[in-house]
């Protein structure tokens, strides 16, 4: 079978190879993969930068989805034909997180390849009304999405920041569930795509720095309620600013290197921070009976052929698009 | 009457005025102030340190109890010979926060006084089995670890860091709901203290200084569920070392100044930070009723007369008792 | 003044006699009314069949609306010319319920008279795009319906019965949240109605009177995930039936005589039922903000002039409409 | 293997059988069993009265625990050798009730046998301090009462009721999370042996036949905050006087015939009523750790040989004991 591992080198961030396709052991599948999903992460681990050592040769992505193409002995969940899609944290089925543990595209090899041999427990099913390549974009990015908003309701005030995966997923669910958002953006045709989503507003962030303010006056004056913090240190700044007195954040991610949160001023907004662990395999499900339920469709930038994967990653790395990157297999 | 006030001068840190006592208007009650206590914050306050400008003439102290001397028209929660204490915020009554608003000792006239009119639904009674100077330490200091520790339960391990009087109180709360409780402290005697209070285990920051790790290593070598957090930007990082994957750390003050929170150790930990804004009268009651129900008694350090008001003060600079410090009328 | 009292005789079920315009006391307000609303409870207060003994003379209804016309000694929360509106519970401020204490109605004078003196601790404002006739639909039946879907979201679904006033605001207030909303209704028009107001499907109870079963069909097979229940022991049998396992009962009245739960049935569903006490002026409050963010405009059956307040109680009785029955003055 | 099926006859409620040893499949175990338990639905089952068909033949018996004699394929929780007990619910293992499902007992054989096979995801390990006889308590007795008082904390007042297994150890969970207990009994044994363990107050049910008034009196004069309720019909009604308005009863077991729920009294008292239906695999990990954490014991009434299994099963039937009925392999 065809597989992409990473590079480790300068000229292509992945580079094909062949092995032989895998074969189930017991209480396994046999998947074959349909599409895969970029995200943020993606990127430090093909370049080298990831916090933790990737071993040459690793397989990327955490965010596939496929056909289940041979099953393991004792398997029970899933039969031959099934629609499955993987979840983030493979040996994180419920329960509070206690852990990154094994992650694919780091200590085990990814999506990004026709077949893959999963545990039955690992992997969920794709909602009836998705595509492979709408489904290759839950894992992380809508659950991420998913879990930072847990709890918003129609008495809150959300803001999402830009129009990356998680920030557009995040502005769908909370729409869901009856938030008003707020959202921030650069650019005037994103500005609009994000408001068609529903939100009520949308800051230019470049033609004003200060947007924590104009957040907070657009707010009622008082704040948002909740903000999913996409950009750590870099933004976390504004976002006190933009932060109701006794607000929350969740952190998904500190893309930003460098700087921290000072405490001071948290302490002064008397604000809550909430690190976004993606989430168990039992929280995947049950965002997707939402998703199925509302019919939710995930926000596709740009889809590339599996032959085209390190294309793919080029595009992902410019960042200029509105939703998820997917290369279909 | 006999008040103190801050005297913004090096001298004394307060000094002694007289006043005439004051006339309790609608819905207020006069009180006979019986006791007051002593706070990290007033510190700041009569150091002219404080984060928000404290007015020449300003009378200190959050906290006290005292009996109900004269009621005002209309009231109805309190009649005379009623024993009250202050809540710390005179103007949260209930709900979520929404905001520090106006507080004793900064914006309006604090508890260091022989007489002070308060609004009825700014106080609490107090709780049968405790003196006045038992109660006065309730308000900031037992309602912040109080909200600090709440939702522990007998599953739970909860880390408190020396035995100032919030870290006291977290450790006797935690334990009347079950948990398994580990402190820090630099001295031997206290120590011996917090373990009859029921501590687990103590930790010596002073001979240990990477005590994050001898912290975790105690709570099974998988980190604490819950840390009540005193020291701020000085202790965080530490305190990330010893919680646990997934924990949560409850900011009660930010005594030290610079540094800030590490956001990429936050995040790979997958912590969660909580501002605690001690609570509202609501809470209070609530707190006072368990304090009630299960006989609990404050730890007090020191207590002073009235007319030693400035040595109390001086005392506490040191911070080297156990517990509260409390001045008696 | 004009005000109604109930008339304890057959001819009329309340009669208007002329008071004195009440003198606000310290911390009261005397309040213009400008509407007043029924609900099921009046039914039995007026007809001398309530649970609790009713005086002869006592003022009827517990909701209300109107304008603050002078103020007590002391009043903080409202000046003259605002606007508010009763809270069910005068006595109930925040906080979880601890007992049915005084009502408007039984134990004291209620709504319907052109002036009444209340604490202001015992009114809400009213949102500023609602009429007088609009708010004074919400003190108990939206609050009813609030507190009963309290914690639905896009992944539930929920069942109310009939388009009573109760049931049209849990419609309303589950849809907000993103609830799938089902409904029971013997009349085709109002099905319409309800489905216009966002119900997804509506059984007709009377030619299905094995109802349950058909709204556990309807709810994925799986039954509801909510029930608002209405009728009481009435209708509590085929509530067991169109309930999910594991499923949950909001009570909010128990208006049918006779019979009671079947727990055995009960148990087997593995379900949860949960009295709806109306709620406190906190709840209040926090559902009229989500009220005024979401301009949700209440369902008004008919409105009646004051002076034809007792045809409001005949129509009422009747129960033929819509949505509420409102009192103008 | 020896194993005993439920007779159908009236000479003895379970008789013995040879049956060969199970070969356990891919992701199963072969437990060799070392101890069983009884409750109260065991009772049902033999007796041929339960809800549900018991086919002739069948294995009785829900609790056990023994020792992983042999894995199948692809088993990764546990290995040869260890300590395992089973899960109430085998197929259960996380999130919210969805439904009864398939139990022990009933729809498949149970653990009153030398051998069993289950798989890996049905059982739980056994916490270190326990023998096989004290873990065999815990599946269904333990994890209902643990699932009855979740949520219980040092300002709650709990009622138990009697001395039976799921009782004690509600009082004992309850006792560790910092709640006032009161308990009925109608033996002065038992009633010292329930004081012993933490109950404050013990009412005589025999001598006070109205104890619910009786308890009320005792909490304050206010009532349970929540009572955990065995006996159904036949005891829920002295329940409700027992209860404080607006609190929780925990419906444990239905096992008095007749009757029902008086739905108006329920609404009167603002109850709340939720089914025990044990809990999740997930739920009975976490009961564990707190378990093991604090090496609470469970009380055992007493303990049969597995040659005398019938003689338990008579033994209990009279209910005379305190704590659980066991029988040893």
């Amino acid at each position: 079978m065809r597989t992409y591992q990473v590079s480790g080198g300068a000229d292509a961030p992945v580079v094909p190879v062949e092995r032989p396709v895998p074969v189930p052991a017991a209480g396994h599948l046999l998947v074959r993969v349909k599409a895969a999903a970029l995200n943020a992460r993606d990127r430090l681990i093909v370049s080298g930068t990831y916090t933790a050592p990737v071993p040459p040769g690793r397989v990327p992505l955490s965010d596939g989805a496929g056909v289940v193409a041979a099953v393991g002995d004792g398997v029970t969940r899933f039969r031959v034909g099934d629609r499955v899609l993987s979840g983030f944290h493979p040996d994180w089925i419920h329960g509070p997180f206690t852990g990154w543990g094994d992650l694919y595209g780091v200590q085990r090899d990814g999506w990004l390849t026709e077949y893959i041999a999963v545990h039955e427990r690992s992997v969920a099913a794709v909602p009836d009304h998705l595509s492979f390549e709408e489904a290759a974009t839950l894992p992380c990015a809508a659950l991420t999405a998913w879990s930072a908003v847990d709890g918003v309701g129609p008495g809150d005030t959300v803001l999402v920041q830009g129009s990356g995966g998680v920030s557009v997923f995040a502005l769908q669910f909370a729409r869901l569930a009856g938030a008003r958002v707020l959202a921030t953006s650069s650019s005037p045709e994103k500005a609009e795509r994000l408001r068609a989503l529903g939100a009520s507003e949308v800051v230019d962030y470049v033609r004003t720095p200060e947007w924590g303010a104009a957040v907070r006056e657009l707010a009622d004056g008082r704040g948002a309620d909740l903000i999913v913090e996409i950009g750590g240190a870099g933004t976390v700044s504004q976002s006190l600013d933009a932060l109701a007195d006794g607000g929350r954040i969740s952190l998904v991610g500190n893309l930003a290197s460098g700087g921290g949160l000072d405490l001071t001023r948290f302490f002064r907004r008397g604000a809550a921070l909430r690190t976004i662990t993606v989430g168990s395999r039992s929280d995947l499900e049950r965002m997707n009976q939402v998703i199925g339920r509302h019919r939710l469709r995930p926000v596709i930038d740009r889809v590339f052929p599996f032959a085209a994967a390190p294309d793919a990653f080029a595009y992902f790395e410019k960042g200029a698009g509105m939703g998820k990157v997917v290369i279909s297999l």
